[in-house]
């Protein structure tokens, strides 16, 4: 049985328990509709996917608590945003979703058509999106910070009633230092469950996050890269649901067996520091190169703190920050500079 | 004598010691043809203000010394940047100098075009840039970030001799806690230099400024703003030196005295990391809307060490951080929502 499989399987008796708040279509409608449109079936599974994720992680913290507000967008729809700060594993954990629908100005087809989305602009068009996105910054500089983000995009032309849809989504993982075992279990993990669907899709979509989380201006890769993958309609509808079902449900299995093995690492203050330089250009990128984050600033009316949940809640920036040729700082740095075959 | 007509008269004068670091062009061919060409002279200008700067913030540093970068531009010029770091007064200070040359693509030239510059694509264009910039952090939240930055352009059209030049620059504060009567101060010694030239210039050049140093995504001001002007060309091209010159001269008046001032007042851990917050907001700005910086990003070949010299050494992202109504906190954010004449 497919994630996908197992997850439609247990839909029915899916309760407010399996979320972490009040999902923001009614639950009672989600349930009812999800076997018909996709955008039910999604929404139900971003929005049972954070409860997952955020309980997991709730595992590890005694005292610090998610923060959780539940919002509403005036034009359509709203979101999720949990985030825990300042816990004993976990320094800021963001686990977000959003669920949002409106109409689109007809410059926005025209744009999306530019890119290739076959849409038609006359007409009332109306979009709907949804969506969840995840960055951990661990206490620890010997855990990696972990992204994943997975969405789902419909554009509905009400004369025509035509729909066109894609997924998009990736996982990437950036370390302070290299552990190799830690690097290879991560990208096995995602291999594994790629190659559950398509022995194409893990080679292609790894290529794919190597060319994308690469800060420009350092020259260097942000980590070490992971799946990314974006205007995704390949086959059927399910079976592009089907993969980022799995994608999703390998979340927790790429990256808390490390978390698990690093949790307890000693560190020094100048491994700390490091850590904190390292997180500087995790800041440069997510400013100056994110394309959820640029789009986020860029929308009127976006919720600017779920936009920048993803910056870390310490960096550092030195001038010429030296580091050692051979020292562990300087081993992750050469990996960085480089695409590398993992998996 | 105007600060142009003083900083002339001593041109023949100056030495090596006048520098921080031996000029990118030869000295004595500086003072030579300074006379003739505005680029030696504004050159020699910035360069030796670079020095004065400089030597003014190590007054206040018993250990913590200015690391000097003496750097060559392949295509041609160079710089000087000088940055001190986790000094007793200022936690990161830098201030860069460039001097740099070179051919100009003709879409470079088209885009100049475009912006307004009479400029003729046609036969070889060449540039000229220098300037001077800095941005300090202080350690004590009761000193605000300072940034200014002075710059001259110009273009030269090889095959008809015509020269297109333009100065550009500005000066903002940004504090953590308002008091006002450094505000007034700031911006009162700013007003009294534009208003040596031009009665004119202070509240357009102060207006640009608000309009400027603003984070729209944030919907609030940088700081409370200064002046900012660019493309500027009136008047004669002496007239335009002299008034940069009068700024540049400004520059420790207007902001030396409110550290001499706050220097020695006591801060809590709280208000340290309400600084460390508010130095979020300045990365922010800076990755996101800062022309110079984005243009030095954008640069291949750029010297990114010092494009990224004005980021903060340490900032802090706090998820929906909170302060208290009528707090000086919130005393600070509500003028930073808007623009408020000051002198």
């Amino acid at each position: 049985m497919t994630a996908a499989e197992e997850f439609i399987s247990k839909i029915k008796n899916l309760t407010k328990d399996d979320f972490i708040a009040e999902t923001i279509t009614p639950l009672e409608e989600l349930k009812e509709k999800s076997t018909e449109h996709m955008k039910c079936k999604i929404e139900l599974f971003v929005t049972h996917l954070q409860a997952v994720v955020i309980n997991k992680l709730r595992e590890y913290e005694s005292s610090a608590e998610f923060n959780i507000d539940r919002w509403n967008r005036e034009e359509g729809g709203g979101g999720i945003s949990c985030v825990l700060q300042d816990g004993e594993v976990f320094e800021k954990a963001g686990v977000n979703i959003s669920v949002v629908w409106g109409n689109m100005h007809p410059e926005q087809v025209k744009s999306m058509k530019s890119r290739g989305k076959d849409l038609v602009v006359e007409g009332k068009n109306t979009f709907f999106a949804t969506g969840i996105s995840c960055v951990l910054h661990p206490v620890n500089p010997f855990i990696p910070t972990l992204h994943f983000n997975y969405r789902y995009f419909e554009v509905l032309n009400e004369s025509t009633g035509k729909i066109i849809w894609w997924f998009g989504g990736g996982i990437d993982m950036t370390p302070n230092y290299l552990i190799e075992e830690d690097v290879l279990h991560f990208h096995t993990t995602q291999k594994n469950a790629c190659d559950k669907h398509n022995k194409e899709y893990y080679p292609r979509f790894k290529k794919w996050a190597d060319e994308y989380f690469y800060n420009v201006h350092r020259k260097e890769h942000r980590g070490v890269g992971g799946t990314f993958f974006d205007d995704f309609d390949e086959e059927s509808i399910d079976a592009c649901f089907s993969f980022v079902a799995t994608c999703g449900t390998a979340v927790l299995p790429s990256f808390i067996p490390i978390v698990d093995q690093r949790r307890n690492n000693e560190f020094t203050k100048q491994q700390r520091e490091w850590q904190l330089v390292r997180r500087g250009r995790y800041v440069e990128f997510n400013l100056v190169y994110d394309r959820g984050t640029k789009f986020g600033l860029a929308t009127p009316g976006a919720r600017i703190e779920s936009v920048l949940i993803s910056l870390p809640l310490v960096a550092r920036w030195e001038y010429m920050h030296e580091i050692k040729d051979g020292s562990p700082e300087d081993i992750l740095m050469k990996v960085l500079k480089q695409s590398k075959d993992w998996a």
